[in-house]
């Protein structure tokens, strides 16, 4: 593991990669905050040629929102070069599970946009606290739809005892699929003393009341994810660096795909998680050791001009 | 693993103990109703002189609703006999913890008598839906009381996404204590062809966002709820057995107290699922193991008249 601070192992990451795969929070933007200096790095690659691809867990947003941000916090980009797990998960029921039923969605309406993208039937997004407890008759009252067989599972801010007994529910089928976008415990949000739960959080909770792993997951590290950026965007995984800051996300990503891996300290992993996993004897944390490791993407800055 | 089904075998479990621990749910009742059958049994033994004891995961009754609920279904009992959760988590946090701040509860309207009871400040009851999304203003509308000192999670039907953010932010602090009443990720109601959530599923978000286990649980298997029984009730393990529906809970609970145990088939676990663990290598399995099994506690009606 070394250090990338230096401006030498800058100019030599630059010579040695075609392409810079981006994750998107906590390492160009903490909630709606831009990294200091991120956005000069990426510019500066872009200006040389470099091939620039963004590749996020958040299912919060459209590939076009994606734009819009992007473009906001100064990293302008356009849609081809983003892949986001609203995107990637309906790209999934589309051209891999080709769904012809309907899809029970726990997410937000950007995955909504996206599912009406490739012309997935879905339902579930918005408040249902239709049942709020053990009582028979108010169970009930969640009335269940035979033509779902899919449950996919995303963030939603409207997470509910309801939409567990439905989730639950429909993955009893066991020919139901069930598709989950990431497994990110917490977002990491700049200055907040709140912690944030991410997408991990429902996907547990669906988890335990069905009994059953996903069968897919649509996000990092899951394989799914790269074939869908392979797939338009031609890469040298050998002239390739993924760019993050999760270690079971970013940094297995990367890895499983073999590009060079980047982790930095302005997200959820710190350096002293690294350091935990150095030292453990569990070979499966081996995955999680970045090639590189920086402060912030933003300490670049000064060698960009 | 004997079967239990015969008149020879109920004569025997009769003359071998004094007391016999019921769990609640899939044994005695699903729902609203009662097993067919099982307070025909429960009475004879009461008559016999036997000593009744009701111990249940389940923490959305106070003792005092206990008392009614078992009553309605046949089952006359007085509230020195029965212990659930909302019950002992209330005994855990005066007498164990001493807890002298407030309590955040993920739980219910029972789970606050209880801690009333016993003179507990706690708050978090009910509706929470003040932030929805990741937004960091909707995020600070979360507001942290600084004087929370245990985060206590229960049955709560209005699960929510402010009350994860809440749940995760005040156990970022080591010293917070993390009090679980249980792990059952399902609830057995009958003839439903809905999956009800659980506890269990609770506590697996709020486990998922704090990255911690909880430091107690207050129900089955774990040993506070023995502790809790013994305190007032005379039983000799050697003469007792635990009847209950769920070999992780109610099984492990038995056997770690050196009880004698019985499943019965009319709750959440099947005869297929126990077989599976007779089945398995994996030595923790062992525990859940029952002495006797029977299809239905009801099947021994026809010995009690």
């Amino acid at each position: 593991m070394n250090d990338a601070s230096s401006e030498d192992v800058f100019q030599n990451l630059i010579s040695s990669n075609d392409t810079f795969l981006f994750d998107c929070d906590g390492v160009l933007w903490k909630g709606a905050k831009a990294v200091p200096g991120a956005a000069a790095v990426v510019n500066f690659l872009e200006n040389l040629g470099k091939q620039v691809i963004f590749v996020t867990n958040n299912s919060t947003k459209s590939r076009d929102k994606y734009v819009d941000k992007l473009s906001s916090l100064g990293y302008p980009s356009d849609k081809e070069k983003i892949f986001g797990t609203a995107y990637t998960s309906a790209l999934y029921l589309k051209h891999i599970a080709k769904i012809d039923g309907k899809v029970y969605l726990i997410g937000n309406e950007s995955m909504g946009e996206e599912l009406d993208n490739v012309g997935i039937k879905h339902f579930g997004i918005g408040p249902d606290n239709v049942a709020t407890s053990l009582d028979y008759d108010d169970i009930k009252r969640c009335k269940l739809d035979e033509d779902v067989n899919a449950v996919l599972v995303g963030f939603d801010g409207h997470i509910s005892f309801s939409k567990l007994v439905r989730a639950g529910s429909y993955l009893r089928n066991p020919n139901c699929l069930f598709l989950a976008t990431n497994s990110d415990a917490r977002l990491p949000l700049g200055d907040c003393k709140h912690v944030v739960p991410g997408t991990g959080v429902m996907v547990a909770s669906v988890c335990t009341v069905a009994a059953r792993e996903p069968d897919v997951w649509c996000g990092k590290p899951g394989k799914f994810m790269f074939e869908c950026i392979q797939k338009t965007i031609d890469i040298n995984p050998d002239r390739a660096i993924m760019i993050g800051d999760n270690t079971k996300t970013d940094i297995v990503f990367g890895k499983q795909n073999s590009l060079k891996t980047l982790l930095v300290f302005s997200g959820v992993s710190s350096r002293d998680s690294v350091n935990s996993i150095l030292e453990s004897s569990d070979p499966a944390l081996k995955e999680q050791v970045p090639d590189y490791v920086l402060p912030s993407l933003g300490d670049w800055a000064e060698f960009c001009s």
